[in-house]
This record gives C-alpha cells, sequence and structure tokens, in this order.
C-alpha cells in the first residue's frame, strides 16, 4: 500500500487548513462528482446489504442480532454480529502493540486510506444513512458522506498535529560549569491508552461518530463501535472498510469492530464501565451522557447532549434575507439537528427592520409565512424535510399545539416513493416570555419539528433570557440578527462567557445550522450541551499519553 | 510596562525549548547568580515576615488565619487572610472579561512578568520553602526557585501555543460553481473557563504549584490559591506579586486570590464543589484526588497523586555508579518526593555486575553502604536530607523497622543550627517477593525514607510485577538497570503498556526522582499517580474554550 505517496499530500493540506480555518474539502459534496455508474452502484449495494448477514469476521461472535427499519418504511432486514466481550476485547488490545510501534504517521495514513475507501463508496453510505436516519436523500449524501469524511480528517490531522509536538527523540545537554555536562538521551513515545468505545446516534451516525472514532484511532486507539439500534448499517459498513485497510496495511484487523446488541440489552451501559475501555465518544440524551459522565469514570467521556438553541431577533437591514435562511434553518430535516434553533426570542413591542417596523405579531406571521412558502411545494418539501426519524419526535410534534397558540401548523406530507414515511412540516408556537409558567416550556429541548417564538420585554431581556438559557440548558448554536454594534456586542459578550458558538446575521447560502469541517466548531466545549467540540487540541490530547524513556548518554 | 520587548524573546525560547524538548532554563540555579547581596537580603525579606500578617487587600477577607510551624523547628508565626467566599468568587469573575480580551500573547507575557518577579527575589522564596517543607536549604533554593519557575514557564508556553493553534479571525470562502461563493467572517476567541482553584502540597508548594497556576491563568482563568496549611507562605508570596503585576499591567488584581483556611475546616472540599470552580489542580494524597475526580463533577480536575515507584535492577556494566546514583535517589529529601524510588526489585540468585556476580544479599548490603557512606558526614547528610515534613512521615518511618529485615537501619542525625529539625537517614527493608503476605506491604506507597528492596525469582518476575505495580497502584518513576538488550526492550515495553515514565541505566549526575522542565515528562498522566502529566497539551487545552463568531461577508 503507497500509504506515504497517496496521502501524504492530502493530510498537509488538512495541517494547513486546521491552521488557517479557510475553506477547504478533499471530499466532492455534487453526486455526480463520483462517476457515472456510482449513483446506480451505490443503490445495487446498499440493496444487495438487505435481507443479509452481515459479517464482519470477529473474534467473539456468539449471536447476530439486528432490526433496523427505515423511517421511510421498508425493513432492512439486516443481521449484525452480537459480541462476546470477554473473547472481543481481549482480542481488540492484541492489536495495540503494533499499533504503536507504526508511529502517528503512518496511523494517519492509514486512517486517510479508510477515510479514501469509504468516500468512494459515498453513494451506498447515503443509502445507508438515508434509511437509518430519516435524512433526505441529499442531505443523508452529503451531510452522510463528505461532510462527514471530513470531520473525520480534520480529526486525523488535530490528532497527528497533537502527537507530534513532542519529537520522538531529543538529546540533553546540561552545562555543569568546569565540569562534563550531563547527557541524556530520551526518546518521547505516543501510547493510545486503550480501547475506545463509540456510541453512536440515530439521526448523524458517521457525522457524528467519525470524529471520535479517528481520533482515537490516530492516537493508538483500538476503536469498539457500538451504533444506536436504529442506525447500524453507516458505522458497520465503516468498520468493514476499516477492518479491510488495517489488514492490508499489516496491522490488526480488531483494532477496529462492531458491537451490536440485541433489543433492550443496553450493553452500551455494560461497555461504558468495561476496565478496559478508556475512552468514549457519545452522541444522544443528556440523561445517558450524564450518567456515562458519573459513572464511566476509568475512561475519558466525550459526550455531546441536548442544548436549546436560541435566536436573538433585534433587528435587521434585510428582513426578507433572515426569513428565508431562518425558514431554512427550521425545515431542514424537519428540525432534527442538534443545531436547529428552538426558541427566538422576539421584542413585544417588535423590530426594525429594512422594510420598516415590524410587530411581534408580524415578524412571527411573516416567519410562519417564509416556512409555508419554502415547504409549499410537496416534493421540494420531501426534499428538504426527509422523515421523522423515530415515533418520539412525532409525538412531541403533535404535543406541541397544546403548548401555545400556534403560529404556524404543521403539515403532513405525502412521499409519494415512500408512502409509509412520516413527513411532517415544522410547528412554530408562540409564547409569552414574561409568563412564568411558560418558562418550563421553552426552556426545555424540544427535539424535533418545533420551535417557540417567545415574546420578550427588550432585546436586554433576551440577553439575559440567552445567557441563563446557555449556562443552565446549553447550546450548540446561538444567532442573532441585529443592526446595532452595542447590541452585536452585547450578544457576543454573552456568548464569549457562556461559551456558545454564535451566527450573527445570516441571510444567505450559510445556515447556522451547518457547520463546515476544517473551519467551524461544533459546539464548544464550555457548556452543558457538550463537554468537547468538533474538532480542537482538546478533543484529541487526552487520548494518549507520552511516555519517555531517558538514557545515560 | 515593557511587557513584549522584555518577555516575548523569552517566551520564543520557550515555545522553542517544548518543540525540541532539549536542555533549557532561563532562570538560574547557583544562589551566587542573583546578585552579592541576595543571600542576604533574602534572609532578611523572609525574617521580616515572620510574625506579621500577611496583608493582600483582597475583597471578602472575614478573618485572619494561619499556623506555620517549620520542620526545622521555628513558629513561622504569620497570619493570612481568610475568605468569605461569596464576596472573594464573584470578584475574582469579574476581572474575567478584561483578562479575556487581552488575549494569549498578553496573557503569556503578563505571567512572564510574574515569574520574572519572583525569580529576582529567588533567595527570599528558597527561606520560605526551606521552612515549610524541610527541604534542605539548597534544594528549596533549586527545586522551589529555577525549577518551579521553569515549570511555570513551561506551562505558560504550551498555553500559549495551544491557544493560538486556532487563528483570531479567518475568511472563508466556499466556491458555489457557477454562483457566487458563500463567504463568512470569522472570529476566534479564546475564553478562560471560570475560576481555577490551585490546591497545593505540603512538600513541593512552588514546583508542583506553578504548572497548574500558570497554565490557568495564561488561558484567561481567575485562580484561587489554596496552600496546604503547612506550606503557606511560598504561595502567598506568589499570590502577592502575581496581584501586584496584574495591578500594574492594568488587570484585575483579584484574578489571583489565596485562600488560607482555619485549622480543620477542610476548606478545599467546600471550594472544589462550588459552582464557580471550573479547574482544580491537586497535588496530594490518593484518597482526596480520588475524592475531587469523583464529586468536582463541574470542574476539569487534574491530579497527581500517590504511587509505587519501582527499580529494576536486572544487570549492570557500571555497579558502583548504579549504587552511588540510588543512594543518592533515596536520600535526597529524605525520600519525600513523589518520584523516589519505593521498591528495589533484584533477583534472589543474584545480578550480574561489572564487579562480577553480586547475590541479592551483596547488592542490598551494597546498596546500603552506598547510602551509609553518602551520609556518613552529618553535614553533608542535613545538606541533603532536609528534614521530616510532618509527623507522619516520621510515624512511617518508625514503623518500617517491624515490616521486615532492616538491611540498612535509619539515623538520627542532628542539625546544629536547628535543633528541633527530625532529620533522619533512610531506612531499607529486606522482603521476600514470594511471600503472599510481604505483598500488601511493598505494594502501597509508604511516603517517606522508607524503601524495600524485594527478592524476586528472575527479571521476568520482576516485570511482571511492575506492570502489576503500575497498573494497580500507579508509578511516578520507573527506574532499571540492564546490560541486555532484550530485557531493555521487555522493561520499555511494559512502560509503554503501563505508560510510566522509565529511566535506563542511571549512574552519574541525573537521578530518577529528578525531571527537568521543557524537557522530561513528570509523570505520564495515564496511570493511577497522576491523571495529568507535566507540562503537555492535554494540560492546557481544556482550560479554556474557543468561542467563533461567524458573521456573513
Amino acid at each position: 500500500m503507497q500509504l506515504t505517496e497517496t496521502h501524504r499530500p492530502t493530510l498537509d493540506q488538512a495541517l494547513e487548513a486546521i491552521r488557517t480555518r479557510a475553506y477547504w474539502s478533499p471530499h466532492p459534496e455534487h453526486p455526480k462528482a463520483y462517476g457515472e455508474s456510482a449513483p446506480a452502484d451505490g443503490l445495487a449495494a446498499f440493496e444487495a446489504l438487505r435481507g443479509t448477514r452481515f459479517d464482519l469476521d470477529q473474534p467473539g461472535t456468539d449471536d447476530w442480532t439486528g432490526g433496523e427499519v427505515s423511517p421511510y418504511g421498508p425493513e432492512l432486514g439486516i443481521e449484525y454480529p452480537h459480541p462476546d466481550l470477554d473473547v472481543l476485547l481481549p482480542a481488540m488490545r492484541a492489536g495495540m502493540a503494533g499499533w504503536r510501534e507504526a508511529g502517528p504517521e503512518t496511523r494517519a495514513l492509514v486512517c486517510l486510506e479508510i477515510l479514501s475507501r469509504i468516500s468512494a463508496r459515498t453513494h451506498e453510505f447515503a443509502h445507508a444513512v438515508m434509511h437509518t436516519s430519516g435524512q433526505a436523500f441529499m442531505m443523508a449524501f452529503q451531510a452522510g458522506g463528505p461532510h462527514a469524511q471530513d470531520r473525520g480528517m480534520e480529526a486525523v490531522a488535530y490528532a497527528y498535529a497533537e502527537q507530534v509536538r513532542t519529537p520522538a527523540a531529543a538529546d540533553w545537554s546540561k552545562p555543569q560549569g568546569k565540569r562534563d555536562p550531563l547527557e541524556l538521551r530520551k526518546t518521547f513515545t505516543t501510547a493510545g491508552r486503550g480501547i475506545s468505545l463509540l456510541i453512536g446516534c440515530n439521526t448523524f451516525p458517521t457525522w457524528n461518530g467519525y470524529p471520535g472514532l479517528f481520533a482515537s484511532l490516530a492516537t493508538g486507539n483500538p476503536v469498539l463501535v457500538k451504533p444506536h439500534p436504529r442506525a447500524v448499517l453507516p458505522l458497520a459498513l465503516t468498520v468493514r472498510v476499516a477492518r479491510e485497510v488495517l489488514a492490508e496495511a499489516g496491522f490488526d484487523p480488531n483494532l477496529v469492530a462492531l458491537a451490536v446488541e440485541r433489543p433492550g440489552e443496553g450493553i452500551a451501559k455494560t461497555l461504558a464501565v468495561r476496565p478496559e475501555i478508556k475512552i468514549i465518544d457519545y452522541t444522544g440524551s443528556t440523561a445517558f451522557g450524564d450518567w456515562l459522565e458519573a459513572n464511566a469514570r476509568q475512561a475519558q467521556v466525550y459526550t455531546e447532549k441536548a442544548g436549546v438553541n436560541t435566536v436573538v431577533v433585534d433587528s435587521t437591514d434585510n428582513y426578507k434575507g433572515m426569513l428565508s435562511n431562518l425558514a431554512f434553518s427550521l425545515s431542514l430535516y424537519s428540525g432534527q439537528m442538534c443545531t436547529t434553533p428552538q426558541n427566538f426570542l422576539i421584542p413585544r413591542d417588535g423590530i426594525t427592520t429594512d422594510a420598516g417596523h415590524k410587530s411581534y405579531d408580524e415578524v412571527v406571521g411573516d416567519l410562519a409565512a417564509s416556512v409555508g412558502g419554502l415547504l409549499g411545494d410537496d416534493a421540494r418539501a420531501n426534499a428538504l424535510l426527509g422523515a421523522l426519524v423515530n415515533p418520539d419526535v412525532k409525538g412531541r410534534l403533535d404535543g406541541a399545539a397544546g403548548l401555545g397558540e400556534v403560529a404556524l401548523p404543521s403539515r403532513k406530507i405525502t412521499n409519494p416513493e415512500f408512502p409509509n414515511a412520516v413527513v411532517r412540516t415544522p410547528v412554530i408556537v408562540k409564547l409569552d416570555g414574561a409568563k412564568p409558567d411558560t418558562e418550563a416550556v421553552y426552556l426545555t429541548e424540544c427535539f424535533g419539528p418545533v420551535s417557540f417564538a417567545v415574546a420578550v420585554d427588550s432585546t436586554a431581556d433576551s440577553l439575559e433570557l440567552l445567557r441563563r438559557t446557555v449556562r443552565d440548558q446549553g447550546a450548540m448554536t446561538v444567532g442573532a440578527y441585529t443592526t446595532s454594534a452595542e447590541t452585536e456586542r452585547a450578544i457576543e459578550d454573552v456568548c464569549l462567557d457562556e461559551s456558545a458558538q454564535l451566527s450573527l446575521n445570516l441571510t444567505g447560502g450559510v445556515y447556522v445550522n451547518q457547520t463546515a469541517a476544517f473551519s467551524d466548531f461544533h459546539g464548544s466545549g464550555g457548556n452543558p450541551a457538550a463537554n468537547a467540540a468538533l474538532c480542537d487540541g482538546a478533543f484529541v490530547s487526552n487520548r494518549f499519553r507520552v511516555v519517555e524513556v531517558r538514557r545515560q548518554a
């Protein structure tokens, strides 16, 4: 395998990108970029997996399990290996020494080869992501393909950079006045910590999974992948590719393995406290994230949990652009992103815009109309909304109408290709922020296509509420619209104080809920929504340790 | 204050040193390097502090407390401010925004100015460290002065390097085919996490305290210093200097403050779970370190706890050098270093040396004789041993003779200058590693001048025991002597697997218990003795978060 020739230039570009944080991506977003036969090949490959046993030739497989049903209706019918942990975990550890000896560069290049082979199969992955997450095809293609691969490569770049900050060897000579200097020869080896556990999520199995997977693998750790039971296939494919590449490159394929649980088994809880597990990456509910942080004491735990995302609406010089930008943010994947805005804080006296003063009711009405217009055509609505990922989301959506005055009711949309898909437009509910009983409503994450237009007394009131929301509930994103430099500064100060990522005055084709690898940080790691950011030094630096050996020279 | 002109070249040198890990120190080790009057001035300054109230002009001082008694006998008689936390903590937070706005470079340079003023007063600090830790003067001077300052500067360098890995701003332009590119202007600000708590230790108040203190301050956090009740003065002086420099540089002096507790108050436990405390640095007992890790869940917790340090004795081509090197390691500061060897694993059939085969009894006897010779002269013994830091150490020493056959009894030494000092030479106890009841003895840390010569069946046996010791008990250091390349490799593998720092075949003027800032890692952070290493990226990267603000361009 010509790892260096093939991938070192890419690694260098990735290292440059994380240094400048300018735009860069090696993975094309356009389906057509993958070749003429790629769409049909990818679909065929996906279809060929259905109704089969997904064998990975892992040690310690004691059963077969799996029951994925696409949010679009069809059962996938795929069975995956169920692990005997007492066999699988020792087998995974066995490859660690060889992987350590390979060193940071070889590990990085092997990871890039894995990503490269995943990239070549992006169409197949897109169908796998679509039929597990409920994302529409184009989003599953982009977010589940190139964007996820970008995040994985970003993690490899950070991991490599962090490991080579310390030289492999140093000669140390300390002057002793007239006497001979003290001299030592020192070597520094980066050593992984142990088995890393990836606990995948339902909505973005690859995008949220790749950073931790590749950060851990690149820093010398075996990675055990425990997918969400509803979204196994994208990560099972990933594990298969990783094992193939590892074996071809002369390493133990068991450095990456899959653990799929039986229904109701709760294997993540068992795994999380196993002494062999030294690192955990998790995306999911706050309740289980908090449990992991409290109980998996033997491991480094990286969590992305829930938050309440806020948009402060103060004023704008592009009213129409603001509305269409926000309408898109609310609609994309039916609001089922951890970065989708939930609360719009709007002064009850209205706001100043380039289209004149707009009352609270007008702003909310215009936002509702903008969402309605965007999703008025069923074909476009299907392409934007995808399907509701699970019945819990539908339950919250159905309950939202009872929470306040409905400014925009949810509409049921039929997907002609998949008639069993549950497709719904977002609901917008009006709430009076001054009423004490509404606070419990909007200060709780309501994951899915539900947002609240909260009437506040003033923008000062918004900022106080924003601060409290981020501090107490956490936030993956904050958005704001203002034409006042003073207000802008005040919003920035809140975000700096409370560690929240801020998007200001977005009116074009970039949305508050989207972040780009190599440039944007996903989460801050500094508020309750997540204890880590994608991706920075802190995300990789504690996944390995530097062991020094010093010898008298 | 000409911060840039004065300190930027030093910062650049420090950055280069952590990149190469070659020898470097800007702080002279020789007492004479500080000027002719420095020794007398330093002593006078120390004496002038005795019997006074150490006022820091901190907000929220509700009482005065302090009861330090020098391990050399004299009471210091100094009273320190006792904090009303509900006043002091908010006052400390108030300075955070201004400190954040200063940016990474200014923060680093202010930290270097603090270190520079501490350096100028090294003689005064030496007496303060000596009369709180019990270190002999020369060690208090070097370890408490230049070596501690080096470690502080190393932390500043890591903190600065970590923060500037992300640029302050980036222009992002994403091509859109024939359409205009998407463009965003992004800013990235490093923001501290909140108040950082330093819980100081008795034996090395400055050396173990400065890394955390300066890492947190340089990354934008206020630092509250909670010294060990027996070792307040060195850190109180540090806080005073820091507050002076901060105020002169135009920042809030309350960014650094002191919290001294009343006898038995246990203020560390109260502070550790306050919501304002976001970072904790701790050096001390395993029990309290484990408590902090389990309970201070709102904070990033960096601990250095206890370990059992092992020396594997397999063979040597410099028997005399090995013996004298080990004798010095055992004697320095009466073995009261977290890095002092405790267990010598020696094959019961003896070892091969350049002076012929040596039986287990001969090796132990020769080591005992070497220690005896080194400490035979009382003046030199006093200069090496210092005083026992507290009655607990003396208790363990007194009890050691009952643990096995004594190869070298402890000897009481009189210090003519300080007749009340408790000065003792180390004890060496022989144990049979094969006897099950001895394991509980040598696999427990026995902090102080007590070491065990453990007879093992073979070097293979040593390695198995070494692995188990590091894995279960932790280790700050591992030493080994071998002339076999194969054995050397096997020892390295154990240390790489279990994340322990290894010194091989030291026979000259470098000792297993000494590490040099900018080059050696102190601890690995990967075994139970400590969850962090001094100093690496992981030690600084989670003390701040990067907050991004992106605006449509």
